[in-house]
């Protein structure tokens, strides 16, 4: 299977180009499928798994299991990230498959993945951002944006170091880092899928 | 003028990409260029000058001045900086180009340069480096050759600091970082170039 891993930074486009490189190459994509696909299996509520998945481990946290709302203690939540990566390779091993985040590019190293990171300058990110604002981010400050903006990053970067004890973000962990600043995701994705598809045809 | 900047590590192939690279988009290769410029507007030795710029400022160094060796100062060696930066502008506005390191992602800001980083895991740098290796160089172990890429690394990022205050080879200055572990120059330079097309052409 020809695997590509896409991690990127809040606001940088890198979900929208991941979407896009996957139906131009044809493959499946996997994002929140990934989160639905554990809520299904632990009877979890998504929105929580979501949660503790994104913003690392806690000591004790209060979740829904089923329509119980209980307290999830440690072992489980380690128990939680297994599942994720269990159901990553699960995932990653049916078709060629676009896997965001979740520190897809290490669970799935032994298939020598093409891992990108896609990163982007302060005020292209809160421009994206304001952008797709609906509800009551719609109304916030730039420096409210930007708040949320640090604060998603350092929750993507914590639970990546925590599943790796590598570095998120830093360029040698990727094969390719994309700086989406002043351009336009619709058009930058077929320079990317092309380029993943030499990498994979190519690299030796 | 279309301009691309590329800076890269010791070993990772960099500058035969960049040289590819011109080929392929017809655009002019501006490297030891420079360095033979400076000399013949200050006729000091071409590698004398070399050594000055790439390694960053000393206090004070001996320096070959037309046949005379002598102590360039402090005050020199910055005129020399200042020289070169000149040099670099006055070039890149001749024609469409590539320049490789010198700063001049950062020298060349007001002209938007497309600015490239190129980078590659130890060993591949290690293989790279022995496959090209001449003379004495061709001898020597990985640990040398490690050492070597080391160094010839730290004067980069050093002198990189120097000019523009700056961090070298961080991904935020520049907008496209590649990989170029396990990857054949040849092949890879159409991808860069059409990549580098992409971005003048597209760019808001």
């Amino acid at each position: 299977m020809n695997i590509i891993t896409i991690s990127r930074e809040f606001g940088s486009g890198g979900r929208e180009l991941g979407k896009r490189m996957a139906d131009i190459l044809g493959y499946a994509y996997y994002d929140k499928e990934i989160i639905a696909a554990i809520a299904q299996s632990t009877k979890m509520d998504e929105g929580y798994i979501e949660t503790v998945l994104e913003k690392g481990i806690y000591p004790i946290v209060p979740i829904t299991i089923g329509r119980t709302f209980s307290i999830l203690p440690q072992q489980n939540i380690t128990a939680l990230f297994v599942q994720e990566q269990k159901i990553i390779k699960e995932l990653a091993a049916r078709k060629n498959c676009i896997v965001m985040g979740q520190g897809a590019d290490i669970v799935l190293q032994d298939h020598t993945p093409f891992n990108i990171f896609v990163y982007a300058g302060l005020a292209s990110k809160l421009e994206r951002c304001r952008q797709r604002a609906s509800g009551e981010e719609a109304t916030w400050t730039a420096g409210r944006m930007e708040k949320k903006i640090r604060q998603v990053d350092a929750g993507r970067s914590k639970r990546h170091e925590l599943i790796t004890n590598l570095k998120w973000g830093v360029k040698e962990s990727y094969h390719l880092c994309v700086n989406t600043t002043e351009l336009d995701i619709k058009s930058l994705a077929p320079q990317v899928a092309d380029y993943a598809a030499y990498w994979i045809r190519n690299r030796r």
